[in-house]
């Protein structure tokens, strides 16, 4: 059976990645956008290129939207020459963007008040990166309507791994809101590798070497394994992964939160950090140029010292032990809060780009202890990760070196300590966030 | 009757004016300073110039060291040629530089250790700037025994206006502690000066206008007043007062609440941006050039628009109200903590660099509310300070413009607001710092 013809608009870095491979798979893939380089890169990986949105929509039952924000959504879909007027009746029409939950909901209800009720809508934002988007292994978290779902699936699955194909339950938003604390982890771990490599540079650690030993240990985050080679080769302009694309993710989880009134401390914090470096010009650089907040010159020229590093290596293991379970216990609150299906999230969250070896560990049990209310055992103390975490605290102070993620979850730990909770396992500091 | 002859080291921005001004007084003022510079200066106003720690201190039955920092302390005092040893019998000591009480304590320890004990230590560090130094009008928190107290008495009241000579109850280390809890304030409202006044010129409000109406309203800070006129002239080099100065402070206090396990998370933040700052070459410049963190350009230029400005200006005093708030659970939280004489931290407070309206507002209350176990009557919820903080930071995010203690204040509110006490009067946010 021939495969049918998708329309596609948005063909940046993801957006080309996943419009090429569904050429790969078969599909006759009618691509847009606003950059003719773009259409014609596309062309020549065998997409067929089109010159406007109507072309890109016009019978089309089809169609893939990967713009890079809620507004150029708005835009493509609604303008006067926006694609849902073109689109054929019962389309189906996949948003990838990454947008807040609340405009997903916004886009279903104005297809209804447009007359368009009749287009099967899915809120489907994607994880994973240009690669995993290029070879069709992305995490996609979908939320729509049965039979949406039921008609989007086939696209769905030629663009996701077999197993990262998450069906959200709560219908249209719920996808949007399983990406965004999926990003919480994301918009801290990306400031975290440039932190956990900063202080090493200040320490006078090799960073070929130390990244090494992250990776290899229970500080790796997936970020930090996917940021260190642009990070070390200074390979930034333009970034794979520019600022402005996880700022604006941050922005939507900040902007949510204040509406919910809950606290997000540490990605509240990475994302201030985003802010002052857009102020200094990084906007459309790499995010693991973020490196520079902490070291000024290249992390590869660090000349490593010949005395034994192993006790400066494990000051930079423990400053990420101790960001990565705040961390793990901010998303999981906010998840919780929000009803978010915490075993689905579990799932997406160990397998995708927000994954680390703590929320593997720690943030299971911090699940777990949720759902089946028994407390973690044998684990650390609060006081037991205060302890280690605030001697790396003092040692970067005396280096001059920042650590805004380290400073950050350091208070949040002195606060669970204040509220009386020192000498319970590590994982009460979602306490901090508030019962259930 | 004539004056006795004062030994003085350290003659930088605050020691010029406390040595000229004692030589005003009739003191005959021996002052030494690593800078021949800064020696012949004082010689031109008055002062009689020494080349030696020797020299200084040979004879002298009253040394003032104001000298910027512990490590120079250590070495002005006990250094093969440090003054201890040239210091006459029963001479008394007083050190005027900004330490760690328990710096200070060890200070008294090694006097003991050398065979000094005879010495009359006085911990005394000041607080008021270069102007009131100059005046003679300083804050000083003195603390020492009842002998060196007597002592030292009449050269301490030279230096400080009739009732801002604080006599700190809890010997050696007590005054530290004060001047300690008083610059939470000063660290946390000199980096809230330049957020609220970068904020402004992303508003588009004139800097002068918008600098007036904060000092005439609720959301006054000593701060604000005293280094608005710096920050609009860009009078930045050299610094009138340095970044390195606030930033030392900032991790005498830091490092101190680590080691009481104390969440100090606005005191903390500003400290990070001030190490951030000092990365990209800030630190010798005055710490009113803080606003570069926020806003690219002067804030001078700024055209304003012909709008009315009174929305935009109520959001600058909001995020000024919030921030001031929260700073005053925080040093006051602390202060309690560390057993501070809370009224006279109060009465400290409220005349120095570190005061605010609100402060003198809701900060009594914290206090009063401590002393008499009385909640607060007919003020401000916790909810209604985050409706007016959240929108000023929404507004922020919207302009890119970073808000570092913004969003860290917020948080700290969210937090409260998560415990259960979002109905409470607003004071109450000091209970996420624990209780007593």
């Amino acid at each position: 059976m021939s495969k049918p013809a998708i329309g596609f608009v948005g063909l940046g870095a993801m957006g080309f990645g996943m419009a090429t491979h569904l050429v790969q798979e078969g599909y006759p893939v009618h691509g847009f956008d606003v950059s003719p380089a773009s259409v014609q890169r596309f062309q020549a990986a065998g997409g067929i290129p089109v010159s406007s949105l109507r072309e890109s929509a016009e019978g089309k039952s089809f169609y893939v939207c990967m713009v890079a924000s809620a507004p150029q959504v708005q835009s493509v879909l609604f303008d006067d020459a926006g694609i849902v007027q073109y689109l054929p009746q019962n389309a189906t029409l996949l948003l990838c963007s990454t947008v807040p939950a609340s405009y997903a909901q916004s886009v279903a209800a104005e297809l209804q008040s447009r007359g368009r009720g009749d287009i099967l809508f899915i809120d489907s934002p994607v994880s994973g990166g240009a690669k995993r988007a290029a070879d069709g292994t992305l995490s996609i978290m979908a939320g729509g309507t049965e039979e949406a779902l039921a008609s989007g699936r086939d696209l769905l699955q030629a663009m996701s791994a077999p197993s990262k194909l998450y069906l959200v339950p709560g219908g249209v938003g719920a996808g949007s809101n399983m990406k965004m604390v999926h990003q919480v982890l994301a918009a801290i771990h990306i400031l975290g590798a440039s932190e956990a490599m900063g202080l090493a540079a200040q320490l006078g650690l090799d960073a070929r070497q130390t990244a090494g030993q992250i990776i290899r240990s229970d500080a790796w985050t997936w970020m930090h394994e996917n940021r260190f080679p642009r990070m070390v080769e200074e390979d930034w302009n333009p970034g794979a992964s520019a600022l402005t694309i996880i700022l604006k993710d941050a922005g939507i989880i900040t902007t949510s939160a204040r509406q919910h009134r809950f606290p997000t401390p540490l990605c509240t914090t990475a994302e201030q950090i985003y802010l002052s470096s857009l102020l200094q010009g990084y906007g459309p650089k790499d995010d693991s140029a973020m490196v520079r907040q902490y070291y000024p010159s290249p992390i590869a020229s660090v000349t490593a010292s010949t005395e034994d590093p192993s006790d400066a290596l494990q000051l930079v293991l423990d400053l990420m032990l101790g960001v990565n379970l705040v961390a793990a216990a901010e998303a999981i609150a906010f998840a919780r809060y929000l009803r978010v299906d915490l075993a689905q999230f579990y799932d997406l969250v160990s397998a995708a780009a927000g994954g680390s070896k703590i929320f593997n560990t720690k943030g299971l049990e911090m699940i777990q202890g949720q759902i089946a209310e028994k407390a973690p055992t044998g684990s650390q103390t609060i006081d037991e990760v205060i302890s280690k975490l605030e001697t790396v605290v003092q040692k970067a102070r005396d280096l001059h070196c920042p650590l805004h993620l380290g400073n950050a979850a350091l208070n949040v730990l002195f606060t669970a300590r204040r509220a009386g909770l020192g000498r319970e396992g590590a994982t009460s500091v979602i306490k901090v966030f508030g019962q259930e």
